[in-house]
C-alpha cells in the first residue's frame, strides 16, 4: 500500500472512481446471487464483499484484482456447511463462518511458509475439469430457485432425479420470471453493445449500457414484483434484508467446536486452494497485461486475511472472482483503491437500498448466476486434451464426472490423486532405446529409428527418464531382457544424457544390475552422466565398486570399448 | 508345475526331501512363534504353514521360496485385527480368516490385472524403514511373553510406558526361560557353526546343527517345564494344542460381515503389497543365483492362491518367508516338491506332535521371534541413505518413526504418500541452466560451470526436466526472470534435450510464455526436441501459432538467430 500511496493523485483517483461504481453496480446482484447460491441470507453476501475488498487492498499485490464471493467457492461453501449442518453439531451461519476463518488461517499458514507453489500440484486438466462441471453443478442447483420446486443434494445424481419428478409442480409465475430474466441477461450479453453502437452510442457508454444490465434485470424485476405483488402469488421473494453494516460476528466456542473444525478441515483446504488458484490465475494474466508481475505467497497472505476480514463480519469465503476482476480492470481501476471505494459503494448499499430487496425475486438472482456460471463451463478442452494426451484425457475427464456425481471435495481429491498416480505410471515405464553410431559422426540414436552402426559384444542403451523407485525395477527387467537376446554381449553402457537424479532405490537397482552383470561375466559402464547426478554417485560407493568405467562421451565409450577398429 | 513334474527324478528327490527335512525342523517352532505374534492359538502357524506351500507349489515361478506365516506380515495381521475385534463386530480368529481370505482375493486380482508392478511404488528407504521398525516393534510386542507381564498395544507409544511401569512384576521363572532361550538361541547363530568345526565336524554336520538349534532350544525348555511343573508356578506354556489336520474353516456371513470387511480392505491391501514385496525380493535374489527369473504377476497369482489356502484352512495371511525361503534354497531345493515335503512334514507334526507341545513355554516362542527379527533391523541404510539423497532419508526416517510410533499402518501409508510428495516437489523446481557454446565446438553448457560464449540478443535455457503441471508455473516464472534480467535480448531459445515429455498443463505454461514474449516483442524458439515429443507437439496448435522456429540442434539456431558473426 505504501508503494501505491505515495504516488496518489487526481488522474488516479478519478480512474478508481469510475471503475469502483461499474464494479459496485455489477456486485450488488452478484453478491446477493452467490448468498443465495451458498445457501446464506442475501445480506451475507453484501457483507462479505465489503471487508475483504478493504484488506485485499492494503496487503494485495495485484493492482486491479477484486476480492469477494465467487462462484465456485460458494458452491463449495455449500456443499461443506451443509454436510456438517446435518450432523447437527453447529447453525448454517456459523459453520459458514468458521469456514471463512479456517480459510484464512490455512491460507495466511501457507503464506508465511511459502507455500504457494502447492496450487502447482491442481493440474491444467483437473481445474478445467472441475470448473467446468462446477458451472454445471451450480447451474442445476439454481434451478429449484429458477423454477419455483423444491430440489436437494449437491450433485447430478441426487438433483436430476427429483427435477424429473417435479416438472409438474413447476411455479408458472417464478418461471416465467427467471427464464425471462435468464433471456434478458443473454440478450444483453450478446447483442446490447452492438445494437447500441448501431444506434450512434459511444463505445464508453454502450459499454456502460452493458454492464448495467444486470443491475436493470434486477430493477425491472423489483418494480414487476411489487407492482403485481407476486409474493402474494407465491413468486418466493428475497424479503426482509436487515439494513446496515456488517456485524462483527465472532464464533461462539463450544464443546462441539473442534468437532466442527475438524469436520471443515479438508473443505477449508480444498476451497483455499481453488480460491488461490482462480484468484492467482486471474491476479497473473491481468498483471501481464500491465507488464507487472504478482507474488504467489503475498497473494496468499492477503486472501487469507480477506477471509479471515470475510469471517468476522458475517460472511462465507472469498477469492479474487474473475468477472468483478476483470470488470475492475476494463473499467480503468489503476490502484487497489478502487477496491476500497467499491466497499464504500457497497457499504452505501448495505445502509441504504436493502429495503428496495424486498420485492427481489430468487428467481432473478438464480437467473444472474446461470448466465455468470455459464463462462465457466467449456468443452473444447475436452477433445484438445483427448488429441493431446490421454494421461491428461483421463483425468480430465474424472475429475468432470466424479465432480457431477460426486460432489466436489470427492471430485477435486480424485483428480489430483488420478494426476498424480498417472505421472507414476507414465514415468515408471520409462523409454528405453538401444542406441548405435550415426554413420561418419559421434551422435548415437534410436537403432529403430535410424541405420546406425552396433557392435555384437558392446549394448548401448539410452534411458529417457530420472531414474526413481517407480522404475527402478523396470530397468533391472529390461537390462536382463536385452542381454539375455545377445549372447555375444561383453559390455553394457547406459547412456544418462536423459537422466536428471537418481533417488536411493535406483541406486539400489543400478548396484543389482551391476552384480548380476558381473556375475554373468560382462561389464556395466556409464556414460554422460550430469553434473549434479555424479556429484551425487561421487558420494557412495558404487562408482569404485562399478565393474566397468565411466566415460565423459558415449562414442568414447563404444570406442574403448568395441576397440579402435568398429565394425 | 508341468515343468519341472516331467524332469523329475531320483537326484532331485533326494535333494528337495532332505531341504524339506531341514525346513520343517525349522518351520515348527517358527509358525507357532508367528502364529503367537499375530495373536491366535498357536496351532494356527501349522495350519497356515500347509495349504500355502502346496498351493505355491503348484502354481508358483520360484522353485525354492517357501510361504507361510512372516514376521511382518504376521505384526500387520494383529494390529488390524485387533482394531476390528475391540469394534465388537467378530471374533479374532474369524478376523484373521477374512483378512487372509481378502488378501488373497486382492492379490489373485491384482496378478490378474497385471498389477504387479503397483509393488514398485514402495520405494526402497520406505520398505527398509518400514520393514526396521517393525522389527523393533515385534521385538517389543514379545517382552510381555519373554517377561511374564501384560502389555497391550501396537505401538512404541502404547508399550514402553506400560513396560517401565511393569518392570516390578516381571515373572522371575518365565524371563530366565525366555532369556535363557535368547541367549542359546544367539549362541546357536553366532558360535555353533565354528565351533563344531573346530571339533571335526563336517561342514554339513555343521551346518545341520546350527539349523537345528531352534528345535533343540524349543525341545530342551519343553523338558524343562514339564520336569519342574512350570506350569504350576506361572510360567504361562501353550497348553492344551488340538491334534489333527488343519479344519475346512469359511467364515460366517451375517450381516455385519460387509463391515468388517470394509473395515480390513486397506489392511488386506497393504499386507498384500508388503508380503509381495518381500515375497518378490526373495524369490528374485534366490533366482538370481541360479539364472532363473520369476515373473511378478504369476507370482501375485500364486500368493493369491496361498492365501485362500491359508483363510481356508483355519490360518492367517502368508507370503513368501525371507528365513525359511533362503534355508529351502541353502539346504539344496531343486523343484516346487520340497514345499510340497514340507508340508507333508508340518502335517505329521500336527496329526502326532502337538501333545509334546504342550509344556512349551510361550516365554521359549517370544525368544524365538526376538532373536529371528534382529536380522530385520538395519541400522546403516540411515547413514547411507542420508549422505547420498536427503529426500530419501526423509522418507526413510518418517515411515520409520510413524510406524514405531503411529502403528504399521500409519507408518506404511505415510511413506508412500511422503515419497511421492518429495518426488513431486523435487522435480517441481528444476534445474534449468542458462547454457552457452564452448570455444571451437558445437557443444553448449552451463554458464555457471564453463568458459563458454554468449550472445546479448540470444538467451539459451535448457531444462533438465520434463515439463507437467507440477513445474509448469515454475517455468514461467523462471524465463521471465531471465528475461528481465537482459534489456538487449531478441530471441529465447528452450533447449529441450532432457524434456521426455510435455503433458496438457506444461503446453499451457508454453503457450502462455510464447504469448507474453511476443507481446514484448521477443520470439520464443525451441532446439533438440526428441522424437516422442515432436511427435506429441505436431498433434496440436502450439507449433504453429508459436513466435519463434524449431531448431534441430541448438548450435543450428544460434547460428541462426545471433547471424554469421558470433559477438
Amino acid at each position: 500500500m505504501l508503494d501505491w500511496g505515495r504516488r496518489y493523485d487526481r488522474s488516479r483517483l478519478a480512474a478508481d472512481g469510475v471503475a469502483a461504481a461499474v464494479v459496485t453496480l455489477m456486485l450488488i446482484p452478484q453478491s446477493l446471487a452467490y448468498a443465495l447460491l451458498a445457501g446464506l441470507p442475501a445480506q451475507a453476501g453484501l457483507y462479505a464483499s465489503m471487508a475483504p475488498l478493504v484488506l485485499y487492498a492494503l496487503m494485495g499485490s495485484s493492482s486491479s484484482l477484486a476480492v469477494g464471493p465467487a462462484a465456485v467457492t460458494s458452491l463449495m461453501t455449500a456443499a461443506s456447511v451443509g454436510a456438517v449442518v446435518t450432523q447437527g453439531l453447529v447453525s448454517y451461519t456459523e459453520a459458514a463462518l468458521w469456514l471463512a476463518l479456517l480459510s484464512g488461517a490455512l491460507m495466511l499458514a501457507m503464506g508465511a511458509a511459502r507455500l504457494g507453489f502447492l496450487a502447482n500440484f491442481l493440474s491444467h486438466p483437473v481445474v478445467s475439469g472441475f470448473v467446468s462441471a462446477s458451472g454445471l453443478l451450480i447451474a442445476a442447483s439454481q434451478l429449484k430457485h429458477l423454477l419455483g420446486i423444491s430440489l436437494q443434494g449437491d450433485t447430478l445424481l441426487h438433483l436430476l432425479p427429483q427435477l424429473a419428478r417435479q416438472l409438474e409442480r413447476i411455479h408458472l409465475a417464478t418461471a416465467l420470471m427467471g427464464l425471462g430474466a435468464v433471456g434478458l441477461l443473454l440478450l444483453a450479453r450478446k447483442g446490447i453493445k452492438p445494437a447500441l453502437r448501431r444506434l450512434g452510442a459511444s463505445s464508453m457508454a454502450a459499454d456502460l449500457a452493458a454492464k448495467a444490465a444486470p443491475v436493470t434485470v434486477l430493477l425491472l424485476s423489483i418494480t414487476l414484483a411489487a407492482g403485481l405483488q407476486l409474493a402474494e402469488h407465491g413468486v418466493r421473494v428475497v424479503g426482509l434484508v436487515p439494513q446496515g453494516m456488517p456485524p462483527l460476528t465472532l464464533p461462539s466456542f463450544s464443546a462441539q467446536s473442534l468437532d466442527v473444525l475438524k469436520e471443515l478441515l479438508v473443505p477449508a483446504l480444498l476451497i483455499s486452494l481453488v480460491g488461490f488458484v482462480e484468484s492467482v490465475s486471474v491476479g497473473q494474466s491481468l498483471a501481464a497485461r500491465r507488464r507487472e508481475r504478482i507474488d504467489p505467497d503475498a497473494e496468499l497472505r492477503a486472501l487469507g486475511l480477506s477471509n479471515l476480514g470475510a469471517g468476522l463480519s458475517g460472511g462465507f469465503p472469498v477469492t479474487g472472482g474473475f468477472s468483478r476482476s476483470v470488470v475492475n480492470f476494463d473499467a480503468g481501476a489503476r490502484t487497489p483503491a478502487a477496491g476500497i471505494f467499491t466497499a464504500l459503494g457497497l457499504a452505501f448499499a448495505a445502509l441504504f437500498l436493502t429495503p428496495w430487496l424486498y420485492h427481489l425475486p430468487q428467481a432473478t438472482l438464480a437467473a444472474t448466476i446461470m448466465v455468470a456460471v455459464l463462462t465457466l463451463v467449456d468443452f473444447s478442452v475436452f477433445s484438445r486434451t483427448w488429441r493431446y494426451a490421454k494421461a491428461d484425457f483421463t483425468a480430465l475427464l474424472l475429475t468432470f464426472a466424479l465432480t457431477l456425481l460426486a460432489g466436489v471435495e470427492v471430485g477435486l481429491v480424485a483428480g489430483v490423486g488420478v494426476s498424480v498416480l498417472l505421472l507414476l505410471l507414465r514415468t515408471s515405464r520409462p523409454h528405453i532405446a538401444t542406441v548405435g553410431q550415426v554413420p561418419g559422426t559421434e551422435h548415437y540414436r534410436n537403432v529403430l529409428r535410424h541405420e546406425v552402426i552396433t557392435h555384437p559384444a558392446v549394448l548401448s542403451l539410452r534411458v529417457d527418464e530420472s531414474l526413481y523407485f517407480a522404475n527402478a525395477r523396470y530397468l533391472e527387467d529390461q537390462v536382463a531382457a536385452a542381454v539375455a537376446r545377445q549372447p555375444a554381449l561383453r559390455h553394457v553402457v547406459l547412456q544418462c544424457s536423459a537422466i536428471n537424479d537418481i533417488d536411493a532405490s535406483a541406486l539400489e537397482s543400478l548396484e543389482t544390475i551391476d552384480q548380476r552383470l558381473r556375475a554373468a561375466g560382462l561389464q556395466l559402464h556409464l556414460s554422460e552422466i550430469k553434473g549434479p547426478v555424479m556429484d551425487r554417485l561421487n558420494r557412495t560407493d558404487f562408482l569404485r565398486h562399478l565393474s566397468g568405467r565411466v566415460f565423459l562421451s558415449h562414442h568414447q565409450a563404444v570406442l574403448t570399448l568395441a576397440g579402435p577398429e568398429p565394425i
